[in-house]
C-alpha cells in the first residue's frame, strides 16, 4: 500500500531531521573547549615590570605545559625598553623564546624612538603596532594579562 | 499519478530543508569576523599614562581607519584627572573626540570627589559608573586594553 | 481522501520544521546575555591599587546588586602583601569575602616568598596560579580588569 510506505518515509525523513537538528544546533551553541592562549603587554618603562611578565610566561608554561599553552609577550610604548639589545632582561627573553614564547616588539614605537631592527635583541619578533596585535589576539579569543 | 506528485514533493521538501540546515548552522557556529572594538581603560593619576593612552587611540585608528574601529577611553578613580576642564592632555582629549573616539568619565568617581559636569572638558561623555562599563564592554566582545 | 490528508499532513511538518530552524539557529547564534562576571587583578604592591581594586568590587556590587555579579580578585607577585595577615587592608578584604567577592592568593607567588596559609588573612582563598586562574576565567568569558 503506497500509504503505508507514505507514511513509513515520512516518518522516517522526520526522525532523520530532528535528529539532525538535536545534532548540529548543540555543536553550533556549545562552546569548543577553548585552547589557552594569551596575550601579555609590557608598556611600563619598569624591569620589574618585565621580570613579572617573563615569571608570568614561566609559570604559564610549567603549570600548562609549554606545550598546551600559546603565548605572546608585546612590548610597546614605554615598554619597549625589554627588547632593546641592552635590555637589563636581555638573558631572561633569550630563554623565554627558546622555551616557545612568541616576543614581539611594536615597529610604531620603534619608529617614535628611531630604532631599528639592529637596536633589538637578536631572538625578538617584529608587529606593525603592538596596540593591533593584542585588540585583535583578543578578539581572537585569547587572554589579556596587564602585568 | 498522486504517488509521483508525492515523491517529488516530498523529495523537494526534503532537499531545501537540508539546504536550509546546512546554510543556517554553520553561520550559527562561525565566528561572524568581529568589527574592531576596543575599550581603554585610565585609571592613574599620571599624564604619561593619558597620553600612552591617546596613543594608543590615534595608533589604532591610523592602523586600521578611524571608521573602522570603535574606540572608548574610559577614565575613573584616579585616572579622572585626565578629563578634568583644566587638565594638560585637555587639546589632545579634544581632538581624541573630534577624530570619533568617545571619551568617557566616571560618575561614580566624580562624585566621590565633588565634581560636576561643570568641572570636566566639555566635550567628554559620561557613565555612571566606569567600571560597570568597562565590564559589559568585555562581555560585549570589545578587547581591553589597560595602557 | 488519503491524498489529502497526505498533503495536510505534509503542510504541519514542513511548517513545524521551519518552525524549529526559525527557533533553533538564532538561539544557537544569538549570544545568551551574559552573567556579569569579573575577575579583577591585582600585582602591584601599591595599597593605593589594593584600595582601587577593593572599590571596583564595592562599586560593581553597589551598581549590578551583589546577587547578579560574580566578582574574583585575584592577588599574585607583588601584589600579594593585600592578603598578609599584616595588610594595611585586611578590614576591607575581610569585608569584601563577607559580601561575596572571591579573594583569591596565588600559591606560586607564596612559596617564592615562603609565605604558607598561616601568614595570610584567615578569610582568603587560594589558587595553584594566579596567572592561570586569570586567564582561564577570561577564556570562559569573565571581563577582566586591571586597576
Amino acid at each position: 500500500m503506497p500509504t503505508i510506505m507514505n507514511v513509513l518515509f515520512r516518518a522516517a525523513t522526520a526522525f532523520a531531521m530532528a535528529i539532525a537538528l538535536a545534532a548540529a544546533v548543540p555543536a553550533a551553541a556549545q562552546q569548543a573547549p577553548a585552547r589557552a592562549k594569551v596575550v601579555l603587554q609590557v608598556s611600563d618603562a619598569d624591569a620589574g615590570k618585565w621580570n613579572l611578565a617573563l615569571n608570568n610566561a614561566r609559570n604559564l608554561q610549567a603549570d600548562l605545559g609549554a606545550a598546551n599553552v600559546d603565548i605572546e609577550i608585546v612590548a610597546y610604548g614605554p615598554g619597549i625598553g625589554m627588547l632593546k639589545a641592552d635590555s637589563t632582561v636581555g638573558n631572561r627573553v633569550d630563554e623565554a623564546v627558546g622555551s616557545g614564547v612568541k616576543v614581539l616588539a611594536c615597529e610604531n614605537t620603534m619608529r617614535g624612538q628611531k630604532l631599528t631592527h639592529a637596536d633589538m635583541l637578536p631572538k625578538v619578533g617584529y608587529v606593525p603596532a603592538g596596540i593591533v596585535e593584542i585588540m585583535q589576539k583578543q578578539q581572537q579569543g585569547w587572554a589579556y594579562i596587564r602585568p
